[in-house]
């Protein structure tokens, strides 16, 4: 069998165009930051990955990348201890970001599996466990948004700002991509307008399971005082409030389940969210959680302990698509359809173009590991977008304040 | 690659002698029960594993054998599945013993790491997440017991029922093995008489860790009593009494932590446990918690919630003790030395015989898979005696009542 120690780990940012999507913080850039990850190993075989592209990330890989080679890519636990050092070792900023080391482990460990799958004819799926279903469902993602970035030329999506227009931006995705569950970005208009958006889904797609995340932005007041509004019309109610303790107070008023992509995003927010029962649905994200066999433990104390299990997104392209599409099919116990960006996203950076949704389903790639190839002139490109867009972090406020002078964070804010 | 497909899963069923050792159950009988499994793939390769001889696991074990040929040994959820289907298909006695299921996977499991590493020439400890520990410590595991089985000549470690005694008992496992801690299995004698023993323990050796196990023979009110003669003599407690909630009361009283492998021995039972703060040591073992992948998340849900982890033993041969010690050399947080049954037995399943401790520790096995082959002239001789033994099950009681007839069962007891 060939060597598979890393020989190296290669990290190219990326900056990829994004739409002006509308969220509690603000309004997506026109160019969302992303990096990709390439370890190789002796054995000359490349293993890929996809994970943020902001500095506190880039910067951990860097620091972690010459501690990289000589490991097996089998060897987990030496990852999280490279990383543990290279992003805890001193360096400044990083040491009370607890954040950060599981998204540097992230990152890497989405391509040690590919490298592992790749020299071993084996897919990605297959190493996590076995595959139990042919085809992951994903939910349409509706955003709010601005007809086009400010001083561009409106995009083929147009303006989404009525009930009417989030209709039709349903629609789209349904002839698209033929998705079965809807999820509505919330946050940014006032709760009862957004709630009437619903509505107008709800009249509109009769069958269709219905999901909003105003993304902390309500208060726990508004929160209860929406919820006799909700109750009948969707099957969770995500983040609709700011924190654990807010959250379980809403929870406790309602059997609508919580769900949450903000407040368990690291193992350690786990135990006060079973004392609390703050949230019964946990949004899993292989990139914040520390990879893909972090995620699985995390669905399976979500078997344990009766929650349900769905997954979050980020904006991304199709290589973070073919990771959350693995482990899904790998994941008996996901119990709502996953949230991706994909749609909204025009840029790809593997071979032969974006993953096509079928049904709103993705079957897992053909072939071994992740199943996805990286398009180098692609890569080029989108690095080139990355030195030129000259930015480094994602600031959805000053975004919006392009649009709208006057607009202000809250959190909540409603 | 050679095919990893499973052609065929071998169940054979064994008997070894075991000593007169006493716990609260009762005495040891001259046999202990266990099977040896071997799954044999398309590619040649033979993956072994080593599990319980009772009848329900065997039961199990042959109603999932025609089920698993053409299964993928990295195929773990399929193994469920099958697990599942032939535990709870209709059987009558199953269906209500939800510790079965994981059971009869974790038989089986094992096997399977098996045969994939020894398919791609990797250690399971390498599979597992990599080794993070060259050596695993074990602790020495004291019993009373009678000098010899009813009826035979005394063993060569002699009658062991007073603090002297067990202090000779210790020294030579000491002597034998180098065994750093110490564990006192407990429940029989009068709990005064117990912890005179494990004084006598510490004024012997007075660096070495101290556990004590009653196996739940004491009731709430005794051990709360007892308490202040156990703390600073005792590194853990271990069930004490019976139940979660008897427990929860005890550990309340104490800064001693509780630990356990009667009343969390199913990943069902640790809401519970995180609950009520019953117990803060888990002793995992991959036998009944549906083996080494099961076993690893437990270990993480041990460190996301902050519980010490240890392991525990029922009387066992050397591929078990190879599977717990690649295990725990991938565990990261691993917190206590493991117990092991393995000084009391004499009988022996794979070649070069008994795996040999060194300071108390075992290093991982060399090769690759378990890093241990099946002595198959043995394994005809354990078979024969499980065909001659004439028994299926344990009974502890009984065989207590050869040497003690007024003996009672009673748990808890004292």
């Amino acid at each position: 069998m060939p060597d598979t120690r890393i020989a190296e780990l290669r990290v190219t940012p990326i900056a990829f165009y994004d739409p002006p999507l509308l969220n509690n913080a603000g309004c997506h850039q026109p160019f969302a930051l992303r990096s990709i990850i390439e370890v190789e190993t002796e054995g000359g075989v490349i293993g890929l990955g996809e994970s943020y592209g902001t500095r506190a990330v880039l910067d951990g890989l860097a620091a972690l990348a010459p501690l990289l080679p000589g490991l097996e890519v089998t060897d987990l636990n030496g990852l999280w201890a490279h990383a543990r050092q290279a992003v805890r070792g001193g360096q400044e900023g990083y040491s009370g970001d607890e954040r950060l080391l599981p998204r540097v482990v992230g990152a890497v460990e989405v391509a040690l599996w590919d490298a592992l799958g790749k020299t071993t004819g084996r897919r990605v799926c297959d190493l996590l466990g076995g595959q139990v279903r042919d085809e992951v469902p994903f939910s349409a993602y509706l955003f709010y948004k601005f007809a086009g970035h400010s001083g561009a030329d409106p995009d083929d999506w147009g303006e989404v700002l009525t009930p009417e227009q989030l209709v039709d931006e349903a629609r789209r995705f349904k002839e698209l991509h033929g998705f079965d569950a809807i999820k509505l970005k919330a946050g940014i208009l006032p709760p009862e307008e957004e709630i009437e958006g619903l509505r107008a889904l709800r009249a509109a797609f009769p069958e269709a399971p219905l999901r909003i995340d105003p993304n902390g932005g309500w208060t726990v007041e508004t929160t209860l005082r929406l919820l006799p509004q909700l109750e009948g019309l969707i099957e969770y109610l995500e983040d609709p409030t700011v924190g654990i303790e807010g959250n379980a107070r809403v929870q406790a008023a309602t059997d609508i389940p919580l769900a949450t992509n903000m407040y368990v995003v690291h193992p350690s927010h786990l135990p006060a969210n079973m004392a609390q029962d703050a949230f019964r649905v946990i949004l899993s994200d292989h990139h914040y959680w520390g990879g893909l066999q972090a995620s699985r433990e995390l669905a399976k104390i979500c078997e344990i302990w009766g929650l349900g299990l769905s997954m979050h997104s980020n904006s991304h392209l199709g290589i973070s698509l073919a990771a959350m599409t693995h482990l899904a099919a790998a994941t008996p116990n996901l119990t709502y359809d996953c949230d991706t960006h994909s749609p909204w996203q025009t840029d790809e950076v593997i071979e032969g173009g974006k993953l096509a949704f079928r049904n709103g389903r993705l079957r897992v790639p053909d072939g071994p590991g992740l199943g996805v190839t990286l398009d180098r002139t692609a890569l080029a490109r989108l690095h080139q977008n990355y030195l030129d867009a000259g930015i480094t972090e994602r600031d959805d406020a000053t975004e919006m304040r392009k649009h709208w002078p006057d607009w202000q964070f809250g959190r909540p804010k409603f």
